[in-house]
């Protein structure tokens, strides 16, 4: 692959992108949540594992089972985001190996090998969040993603007796740009960066 | 924001965008992997903590001194990429945050909370760490993302006596396709999400 993307794509997905804490009234079709899907599945994951698993929260009955594990300062914007993605992982990811990568006995070097899991889990779970924070913005949405809140009480009221576990939410919408405060600052190459 | 990218982008990005595990002989300029840097530090990150560090492994003494931590399966393809990103984050981020979060004393939430620094500065790195492969991939370069490798070694060979602590490696350069396999299978929307 060669030449690069336009400056508009750009600002889209990173540079002008905002974390948005409002959104408009405007819906948010299963349909697009389900094209954000079906782009962010693609990024790479360690042995293809895709240990990410989502709960998109929509109805008023799944809110009120999501609000007493947010944190106060998440509650209020998450009650009203059209639609609140609890970004999860699948602790028994495992399982899918031998029809997500055929080409080896993956699933055995994770049996009972508890901090690989973990580590496993956690880190691609992550990978593929952060796949569809972007997979969203590229097809014009906006995002709000948080970790303000108590997994425990939110893995007690979504996935009880599962081996699911949620690692953080994005509120999904399109951004009210009125809720937006100034944007923070970035570390630079050279304060984060070396080459050698 | 609204409209969705093009087909072209949706593709580079995500859609053929592969895993490579061979690489041209063209160079890895600094100035890619500086702008390559400029748009992933602008995604999202829990009160803007940016915990990810970047250590670009280029020379052949620098990858000499990675080689020992390297599954045998990594090691071949990545003496022979033009450049290695070891993808860390800063155990002490915290720090940080009087500078890149100057609206509360969100330091105090970090400092003496082992668990919470933990979580947060692997969560965040590795966040940071996706929208780095999207945007090295944004500005045409292509990449081999990896965590089969020993990270005590490694930590030890580039991060001694510092609070950084590696997650993950990227091999980056121009992909040479003929090194790639068929595509792996996805998850698809009904396997993997619910909307409640």
């Amino acid at each position: 692959m060669s030449g690069d993307l336009d400056q508009a794509t750009m600002d889209r997905l990173f540079a002008k992108a905002r974390t948005y804490s409002k959104f408009t009234k405007a819906p948010v079709s299963d349909d697009l949540l389900r094209q954000a899907w079906d782009l962010a599945r693609m990024g790479p994951t360690s042995v293809n594992c895709q240990p990410m698993r989502v709960v998109f929260v929509r109805s008023s009955a799944a809110k009120e089972r999501l609000k007493p594990a947010l944190a106060p300062g998440n509650l209020d914007k998450t009650m009203a985001a059209p639609v609140t993605a609890i970004i999860a992982h699948d602790m028994e990811f495992y399982e899918q190996l031998p029809k997500l990568f055929p080409h080896a006995d993956a699933r055995a070097w994770f049996v009972g090998n508890e901090a690989m899991i973990q580590s496993t889990a956690f880190r691609n779970g992550t990978l593929q969040g952060a796949y569809f924070i972007l997979a969203l913005r590229a097809i014009g949405l906006d995002c709000g993603p948080m970790s303000g809140f108590d997994n425990a009480k939110l893995d007690e009221a979504f996935f009880k007796g599962t081996t699911l576990r949620s690692n953080f939410l994005v509120n999904i919408g399109h951004g009210d740009a009125a809720g937006l405060y100034p944007r923070g600052p970035r570390l630079d190459f050279d304060e984060a960066c070396r080459v050698e």
